[in-house]
């Protein structure tokens, strides 16, 4: 029977979570994308995700198909309605 | 019967796609050139791609061959009618 599951309910992997000002950052457990946007709205008290996007660049992770090609531990920014994303200030010694 | 399709059309990749400014950055899986266009049209509401460019440097993508090429996860930005790639202003630290 686990042959007719869709290959990603198979796995559920770690990603590490932070919210858009990086000041809370957790490590989510999830199969899928929608499993980790509900974990995400439990674990940060949110009543829906605007959109989940990588912490690196920004780019957004809207479907499931992207999402299972990121790596174990790949963080991942979640953003409220209204919320965007700014790159990471480090890597600029002498400008902060 | 595997031996008979292209062989692009068995590797359905991850790339990153942003628009012209860089305001918005999408994960989006192709598997050919063509593929990646009729999904950017949609993800990015286009009614047509006037042109796929590298957005490290601006090369124009206008060959499947070419794209074949590309690694998984290559930023591409995709263009509208008169749009012109820019170089990015990062890594230019007191320019900003």
């Amino acid at each position: 029977t686990q042959q007719l599951l869709p290959r990603w309910t198979q796995h559920v992997r770690p990603f590490r979570v932070t919210d858009s000002d990086r000041s809370i950052k957790k490590g989510i457990m999830a199969g899928d994308l929608r499993d980790l946007q509900n974990k995400v709205m439990d674990v940060f008290h949110m009543n829906c995700v605007s959109a989940v996007v990588l912490d690196e660049d920004g780019t957004g992770v809207d479907t499931e198909e992207f999402f299972q090609t990121l790596k174990d531990n790949t963080v991942l920014m979640v953003l409220r309605k209204g919320q965007k994303w700014t790159p990471q200030q480090r890597h600029l010694p002498g400008q902060m």
